[in-house]
């Protein structure tokens, strides 16, 4: 493997831009909290901003709250490499999500600008405004937002505060009568670049720095509600009984084996909240209200897996007397990675001796609005247990190098060949 | 079966009181809500005291918040026939729950009265105060109180107002300090008699108006803790994982067969009440807690099935690397009906043409405090869908009389004989 003094890419200026955001917004002790469009957004995405200058790009934050700063490239009217992820964290946020994607895109272009490179295309390092979403419960908005990609109303969509997204984005100092002009045309961009922690514990399982992301798995949400009868727990006879905790129970281990039935796929299935009624040790419980959360990058299998899951479903339901409402939330279809970056990532990781693995992405990024209009690639980079939204979200700097390296490597292919 | 023109008992009087009691407190059309030592059980507890003076007994409410009417017996130092139940509810609850117990004894006592039959032991009609416990969250108050059980504390629970029932006892009417007084000695009580709606669907399913109880089954009732590890539910595999919430579900259905498996016994097995953490549907379940309830009126089975559930909930959360923790909150035991009593039931019940069945209680009653100082025996009347608790509570003004005309010559055949 590549030794870390041989890394292209100036690994301590990145470790110590990650330390300084990591006390922007610094919660419990190895935590942020820095919500889209609040002060610390706003006080993270100045300080990413004035390193972009000092790196000699012209930075801006346009009028969706992205911060965006351009190299320019050989020729200014090819379209665009676009290198970036988010600043903004969860409410109990770790200090690596996001941050690493947008940092390691900079390194990459600061690395590239002091070794005079100058690419063929114009390189935007971009932080994309709210990803996470969690305070107007909507993501992912800046990157649908030069996309063109808004809904309707979404301006108008509120804190728990009642501040709407509109006011919130002119006191962070943007025009939101101004959106249109944020707007990217169609075809202006090349190709999406994105580096973010893997949020699971595969390549730590599997003792490896970096890895290839091939996809992300859109999810299926599912709400269940089950309904039966309530009763004294120590007076209705079990064959008489309408139990519909009982009921969503069958349902949670149908689901964890149809989702495990293949060992060598990569299908997850979970059931992550519920609610019982009415709750009480000693009533047969009436009505059970659950989510259905399922994922793979083969869409077909994940299809034929739901039609299992219903089937079982009805099995159960039928069994048990209970009635049944199956509501759909979200249906993602999965989202790939482009055959051709893939392969210059793996070329570039096997040269330097990573042997990146590929697997798919669970989680969102900004990446998949950006794969409706070009290819992207993603970078994975190992953290420990797994763990993320979580102030013990971690990743060392070794390895957070290893793949800005990567990120680096595939960069510069993508804008010399 | 026996007419209802053939009743010894006064079923239009009955019904007359049962229906006035319903207006006080009352609640959704059809319910009452009358907390213990409210205003409204005040109330309840004077009009119930007025018809058993109008009925010419003795009639006083004591310290604890008991109303209890005395009849005298021929021998007056004999040890007491004490027939009752409760006039308190629950904060949404029915209109027959305790009621027709206390107002089923008026009738019995004012129908000997009216025949001019004197009985050879004191009679007393009892209405304890607090059976519901929902109000300080610990019931059977006034019953455990006249046999000195109270446990230490118990007049400074406070209910979520903060009032201590010390001073809503004060409120009432009652004196706290002058407790001892209202404690009744040793072998003073001969036997306890007590007729209730059954609570469950039994009855009902086998067309039956009245069921004689065989006892009344403790419950254990256990609080298990899963513990596991969180996790993006989008990016752990299956094979990593370890689902809190996929171990209790297994749980809860290793539960329902345990107590399913033997068909003709009366075992039951109840997860009423669940709660999860993160709670998040697109998070796996870190931690799941949860009760067990388990009742059987034969010990030895309920043991076993206990431990047969302990050891599942062992295969489980090592199959699942998860750690659990099983607190025991309550561990009662089953206490039997007097085989003398249930035999004058049974004799009597046949003689009328009622042919009453046998049955578990599930729920506790007032008679479970009684049962450890006397003999006792329930008379069970049918209710509609066995629903209890709850305003929808509803059993016919028939079958309550033919209850009551049961309790009738049950207490008759005891204090001639």
């Amino acid at each position: 493997m590549i030794i870390q003094e041989a890394l292209t890419i100036n690994k301590n200026r990145l470790e110590q831009r990650i330390t300084i955001l990591s006390q922007i917004g610094k919660i419990a002790g190895t935590g942020v909290c820095r919500l889209t469009l609040s002060d610390e957004d706003r006080q993270a995405v100045e300080t990413v901003k004035s390193w972009m200058e000092e790196a000699g790009l012209t930075a801006k934050i346009d009028d969706f709250g992205n911060l965006i700063g351009r190299l320019e490239g050989e020729n200014p009217k090819a379209p665009i490499l676009m290198i970036g992820s988010h600043v903004d964290s969860q409410p109990y946020g770790g200090r690596f999500d996001g941050v690493i994607g947008v940092l390691g895109a900079l390194e990459v272009v600061q690395t590239m600008k002091e070794k005079n490179i100058v690419p063929s295309m114009p390189i935007e390092v971009v932080a994309f405004s709210d990803e996470e979403g969690c305070r107007f419960n909507k993501g992912l908005f800046g990157v649908r937002g030069i996309l063109g990609k808004l809904e309707e109303g979404e301006l108008d969509r509120t804190d728990k505060n009642g501040i709407t997204r509109r006011e919130a984005l002119v006191q962070f100092g943007c025009d939101p009568t101004q959106l249109k002009e944020s707007q990217y045309p169609v075809d202006s961009i090349h190709a999406f670049l994105e580096m973010h922690i893997e949020q699971g514990p595969i390549l730590e399982d599997k003792g490896l720095p970096v890895g290839i992301v091939t996809g992300i798995s859109g999810p299926l949400w599912l709400t269940v509600e089950l309904e039966g009868f309530a009763g004294h727990a120590g007076s209705v006879p079990m064959p008489m009984r309408k139990d519909a905790l009982v009921g969503a129970a069958k349902v949670i281990v149908a689901l964890n084996e149809l989702a495990s039935q293949d060992a060598s796929a990569p299908t997850v299935g979970t059931v992550g909240s519920m609610t019982i009624f009415p709750d009480s040790r000693n009533i047969i419980p009436e009505k059970v209200r659950f989510t259905i959360d399922l994922r793979d990058i083969d869409i077909e299998r994940r299809h034929r897996i739901e039609k299992q899951l219903r089937n079982r479903i009805s099995e159960i339901t039928e069994e048990h007397q209970l009635t049944c409402k199956i509501s759909e939330d979200t249906n993602s279809e999965p989202r790939y990675c482009s055959d051709r970056i893939m392969k210059i990532m793996k070329d570039e990781s096997d040269q330097i001796g990573l042997h990146a693995i590929e697997l798919m992405s669970g989680p969102f990024h900004d990446a998949l609005a950006m794969s409706y209009v070009c290819d992207y690639g993603m970078i994975f980079v190992r953290c420990k247990d797994g763990i993320s939204h979580n102030p013990k979200e971690f990743s060392t700097i070794e390895d957070i190098s290893l793949g800005t390296e990567l990120l680096y490597r595939t960069a510069l292919k993508m804008v010399k060949d």
